[in-house]
């Protein structure tokens, strides 16, 4: 198998059936380009894209969809409860299979140039392609949100990397950039206290002095009756999944509740899942080459 | 990606490579097979092949090894410390992807019914291509080997399944059939006392009223200086790795003795890996569709 980048795409588009089709066909029938998933959030307003393909495929099929979006989607008219600067707001690259992350960055910023060039588009690169270290994070590149996209151009640490130095009419502003691979994890507690929900994932976030690459926040399951400590893992290479769901378990143990469940949402990388089972097993020089499955895509 | 179908031939040459390249040639340039590994054994004067395939064209390569075999291999002229009855000693089949523990049944016999011709070769079926119950476990099919062969003739229920009613003179018979894949699983303890890894073995295997698939022994590893658990898991679908794992190490405890590490030899299953880590990490609804690596499969 070749070089495999993957593409999570965000539009401003989670009810309008036709527009989610126009901007889900840029991914279909394309040679080299899988569409893996894609759905609509109607509270969000918001629409997500999986895609994986060979790098220049993909990258051909996200620039179509971007056009896709600019011309259809208006914000002056958007609500939603989700926060976004732009038609299209965030395009993180991720590299899955035989690619680097410094070739992740690269092709982000090809799509960049391309973008801001043929719709006149104002683009922030963030994440590994950030520009500056306070355009890394993404809720500090997206913070204002559309409205307030005209003050931040006024701010000189807020030039957009690519694109006019106005924000598009209609479509905003775009955030693009490479990123790990993030991991959707989320522990069940069994207890309808939010409180504690919120106070563990408090200590096992790294904000809140826990684990470097772990954000999280306390979710009510209503229908369950339980809570939930919710979590994105964004370096499962660097902060374990076990890692992550065992100090949970240690922090709930002094409000001695008990862990009921977890669930993984999403797609999540097979090194992460042998990572897990080699610790938990003890296993020793075990390699993702001996999972037979893995062993024949080589 | 198309049926997959892996075979695991063992032939009774371990220390003469023009032999074992000749037989591994018959798995290399065909296409929809794919060779994975061949070794030889000096001690045991036996190799074993792994190989994948599209069923069919698995099939043709295995016959053509068979034959390769058959002409090269003398048992008369052997000796080595494995069991064995024949050149050709156990040929297994077993269901990889999009294909049926049935079909495995299937291709087994249709290799059997044409070494048998071709080659003029008593064939018997075991395990799930077993005729008869009594005819499912290796050991009993092999049991009495080469030199004993004829005498087995002579007793209605070791009438071959397929080929004449005696033993080739040189190649004796081949025990062909269907399984499923095997776990290679060690457990290693912080103990240089043998008899406790062989208490624990006893215990936890099929045979001394332990887990249903899971075959045992205990094994010093000299140059460790610590005894291990070496088990076979016949059937990983029902009888896991993690529970194998756990009741080792609540066998250990009452010696007091710690699981000091683990060993998986060869290609482990997507799935028991996948199941591994579900166990522990407590996750509900998790598939191994999930896993990115494995969705990019399908």
């Amino acid at each position: 198998m070749n070089k495999l980048m993957e593409c999570v795409p965000n539009f401003s588009e989670g009810r309008n059936s036709e527009i989610i089709e126009q901007i889900a066909n840029a991914f279909r029938n394309k040679g080299g380009v899988t569409l893996l998933d894609y759905s609509g959030d109607v509270d969000h307003n918001r629409m997500v894209i999986t895609a994986i393909g060979e790098p220049q495929a993909l990258k051909a099929a996200v620039v179509e969809a971007i056009g896709v979006a600019v011309n259809l989607i208006d914000l002056n008219q958007h609500s939603g409860v989700h926060p976004r600067m732009g038609a299209v707001d965030v395009v993180p690259f991720i590299p899955i299979k035989d690619c680097t992350m410094d070739e992740a960055v690269a092709l982000s910023k090809e799509v960049a140039e391309e973008v801001a060039n043929l719709y006149d588009l104002p683009v922030f690169l963030y994440e590994k392609s950030a520009s500056a270290s306070h355009r890394e994070n993404l809720a500090s590149v997206r913070k204002g949100g559309f409205e307030g996209l005209e003050a931040k151009f006024l701010l000189p640490e807020w030039k957009p990397d690519y694109g006019p130095l106005h924000k598009h009419p209609t479509a905003g502003a775009v955030t693009i950039g490479a990123r790990n691979p993030l991991i959707a994890f989320n522990v069940n507690l069994g207890t309808n206290n939010l409180a504690i929900a919120g106070s563990i994932a408090r200590k096992v976030r790294f904000i809140g002095g826990g684990l470097r690459y772990c954000k999280a926040m306390g979710v009510a399951l209503e229908k369950q009756g339980i809570v939930q400590v919710s979590m994105n893992l964004t370096d499962y290479t660097q902060t374990s999944v076990y890692r992550v769901f065992e100090l949970v378990k240690v922090e709930a143990l002094r409000y001695g509740v008990p862990i009921v469940g977890s669930e993984l949402i999403g797609l999540i990388p097979l090194a992460a899942i042998a990572d897990t089972a080699a610790y938990y097993l003890r296993l020793d020089n075990f390699s993702v080459n001996q999972i037979l499955e893995n062993h024949l895509m080589e």
